[in-house]
């Protein structure tokens, strides 16, 4: 079986496993104090180009739950697109810290600006404005969980509009690489440092064993992190771990290459599934692709390769995800495009 | 510089970063359910030999924070020695998650079955109960923070209390292994089993990357137990690392290999610190030795090596924790004896 | 100024202040532990015709969210109307708590059977259940935030869906009264016990100072719910306060009675703004009525009556809210029927 | 029987009841905003002497619970005496929040500002010390749970250490009014606003039927405070009932003289203890006397009056708590002395 329904079904880029090997009985000092950690920072602070600590952390819903109630207070909660992962694939594990996720809706994976504007106009100007929750972040994904991206324009918008109400802005990055490396994109590191609170850099789907590095400007959030890393368990013992495959992954742009690796299957995948006459479900330029097949054809697929089941969209016909990434060989590529030729015949 | 101060200095046991780097390009499901994790559990069943659920979690306030909050009703509590991890080394993750710590003092790490019948005695017998919080579990230690491990008779009185006012057992073994193979234990994986409702194999101190193999017998909190799981940030995309490095440990008992390893060199450093004349803070027959120590003589050892500082006994003289591990090498234990001797000369 | 915003403008019916007056000076033990608080307990239970509990809670968000979180697992979520008091007008309380609500959209307070079932089918068949919020709780409210009220065979149609998945069905009732007594309902306190697991009936909006009666027929929801009082900082020192009030509201049928009174004028009202010819936003058979009206009439009729801004329709007309409640004046309400009639002249 | 177990067996004073009587069927707006609760801001404001902001909640738990969790960030603790109210008596409500307590030994229900500054300093000079809670503020209560007060000198030094480790400094009156009143005391509501970053004035032992009022310093607490308020189900409908109370009380020092009464008895009461030979469970100047009394003469006191069961002392003797109050007659007071008297002949 080949498998495309997700982007973690492997370890780790080769790079990092030989790494880790190499360095195993070294001994370091714990908790993430080590030099690999800060050897690891220091090459990320330099490509964000700006006064930002970083922290490494071993998953996205972790990550996520970590950052948004260390900025909030207890009575505020953060805008979300009703498809983002804290609003439907986390278990409430922000709503376990006490807030509530205000969820406007989105077609695409999504926010605009003036959906953030309107909502915060009504609840600000409101004089019974006490007894609703306070909007106190807007949480987006880059790229989403629908593979779409932001432009720079529509992040400078959204930027805006959160400097206007005292919001903080935080972006989730588990698939950054992809995001940054699609041929639509015109955003950098550092544009998303320029324009965020706080945002991070994914490692997990993007060629590390797990991890995912949180990249904090707003000074308010950086107090006292650690102590709210420790809290939530993610205070890892061998921290070292982190930094050893953070630092390996952007040493040499290893991050960015791998990523581009992705994107090019992926445009390979959507330019056949376009060629076979499919429909997408979303517009996705990342390596989440959303083709719209006939079940007919989805059964036969499935023999041999594996996606992930997405929506009914009528009778006979449904949306699924197939997904590359950093370990996606261009033969299973090849294979798939092959056999979806044979299929529609 | 020799590092002595924990039991998690290094990487992970040449077995495992060898398994991990073999499969490491190997495609498989995520989040855990994936062979590795079966296989690995299903080994651990069978030296628990009962109906026991085993999950794999990255780490252990991760693992406290969620067997805890899995198994309390809001207005309960846990039970724990004063000294216990989550009442003063978790940051408040147990309160985070609403739950009070009702702490018992303790001289050695150890709490006995008569403070906890004293306790519940007065809370259940008390008319206005409702205005305190109800002790619903007893967390307890083994080997504890301070070495000290208990004998199955101890912990047998302990689970009867428990039985009488209906308290979970849950034990935390975050270094059970350096427990099991103590001369002076007299439990086993079985007999825990049997007398808790609840507990957890440690890797992380243990030869592991990272991972505690969570086992649960008590079927109120089996119930959706990967419900609390996810929301509490622990449900690994690559759940296969923790299947594969707790497949290595069981496999042909390489877990109970590797702590008879540390505690045969921790045996050898007791030794020399009691023919120096060191009295210990704590009698541990684990792999955690505190000797009291003139502070002339700790600054010479610094020097060399690392330990932890623990507490001040007196104008002179400090308390000092000294490891051992799996990983720990038998020459450089010689060269830290052979430098005790020549300091107190 | 004549107030019909809401239907706690003025204090409490005249004969519960009276009883207060009179009980003043005596002695009784507190936290709802006394002969007052007993004997209201017991003419609800005759009401009610079912082995139920009855607890006595000082407002509404109090008695929601220790309802709500006295019955979930932390995992779990209730499902609401979009529109439900506790989604969008209690500061977040319920995830306060640590709870999810899921939200169903609503057209005018109500959901119905189907949108739960079709919620829940989609949840409990998900092989990826645990990544997302299991639902335990069904909250509707009776009358609703829009005074729209549930028939028999629709509520009957929810428990039943309830039945299926294993939610418990949780109504709030803080204005029962208003609604019992509508010209369309078919419901009665006996129905409503037998049909819901946990439901109470509002005092605050319906004749008392203040004061929720909870009612709990689940034995799951009844165990120890005490404590959940206490901690949620509902347990009133002096409970007897509310003893006398619901002893008074229910010894002769008063609650029926002033919740009658209130909907006759409620009628009187309705039908002069259908003579007047406005529309209504919701079909509220209630206390609370929906107008929509031209901008120029409201700023006519705010110069002598308060009522509640509710929702711009167009340009030119906005839904407003006016209350009756059991303390309303029929001459009051004759005045602005008057007034009306001349502003459309 | 005779009640002297608690300060909290009547209503309220008549002066309070007469003024709800009066203004029952006036019509106000809702949730504290109305003139009733401006004009006790007011005066109490004035009382002050400070920049204060006031709010009026229903109760202890519920003012302790929204003000602790107003103030610290998720990963800070308050420190309380062991015998702190918050601790021991309700129910986990802080843990419910979040927030751990870090309590602290206490001999008769005070601390000191050493016990203080030892805490701090191991906490903030550790360098794993976000392995801890870190403390956040300092909760006290005067009279404490045992009856005791501070004098100026130990707050003002409280105070200092609090600024020195950015703790801020809550002071819990639930019973203030005694406190202020005792011979022993010598400080004002001025002293207390000048000391504290906020306080609460209890008014349901002191006089009200319920209902504490919260004096807010600090500019960080202030901020949206009525979210808190909302979010812990303290927002009262009918918020005037709190204000007519408060503005009762402080009108023309109705609180002050009521509390004086109370202490004039207790100290008749606590001079008829020390005749009769008995020694005292804590050295209380205030309303709450805690004689040690033999089992047999408290058997024969029983009979006829109640008080709270406090702890036993040895097999034949227990410490009880007998309270006066704003409401107890000098009668009764004179009846249990010439009881007291009788028995022990």
């Amino acid at each position: 079986m080949i498998r495309f329904e997700s982007d973690y079904t492997e370890g780790t880029h080769p790079e990092i496993i030989k790494k880790l090997a190499e360095t195993n009985l070294e001994q370091t000092i714990g908790y993430g104090e080590d030099e690999y950690c800060d050897n690891a920072s220091k090459i990320i602070k330099h490509l964000c180009n700006n006064d930002v600590d970083i922290y490494f952390l071993v998953g996205g819903t972790q990550a996520n739950t970590t950052i948004i109630c260390s900025a909030l207070r207890p009575y505020q909660g953060v805008i979300s697109a009703d498809t983002g992962h804290i609003n439907v694939h986390e278990t409430g594990a922000i709503e376990a810290t006490g807030h509530k996720i205000l969820s406007i809706p989105s077609l695409d994976g999504k926010i605009i600006a003036s959906q953030i504007e309107v909502l915060c106009n009504i609840h600000f100007n409101d004089t019974g404005r006490e007894h609703a929750v306070q909007p106190g972040m807007v949480y987006i994904s880059n790229p989403t969980e629908n593979g779409t991206i932001y432009k720079y324009s529509e992040l400078k918008k959204i930027n805006e509009v959160c400097k206007k109400y005292s919001l903080y802005l935080f972006l989730d990055g588990a698939r950054l690489g992809y995001g940054l490396m699609a041929s639509e994109n015109d955003l950098t590191l550092e544009n998303i440092t320029e324009l965020c609170d706080v945002f991070y850099i994914g490692g997990t789907k993007v060629g590390a064993l797990f991890g995912e590095a949180v990249v904090i400007k707003n000074e308010n959030i950086k107090k006292d992190f650690r102590y709210n890393i420790k809290q939530h368990g993610g205070m890892l013992a061998k921290g070292r771990l982190l930094g050893i495959q953070f630092e390996t992954l952007f040493k040499d742009n290893l991050y960015f290459k791998i990523s581009l690796h992705a994107i090019k299957l992926a445009n390979m995948l959507r330019e056949a599934f376009n060629k076979a006459g499919f429909d997408f479900l979303y517009n996705s330029p990342t390596n989440q692709l959303f083709p719209i097949i006939e079940d007919k054809i989805l059964d036969k697929l499935s023999k041999k390769y594996t996606f992930s089941y997405w929506k009914r969209i009528d009778e006979n016909h449904s949306a699924v995800r197939f997904c590359t990434s950093w370990a996606t060989k261009e033969t299973d590529v090849l294979a798939l495009i092959n056999d979806i030729n044979k299929t529609i015949l």
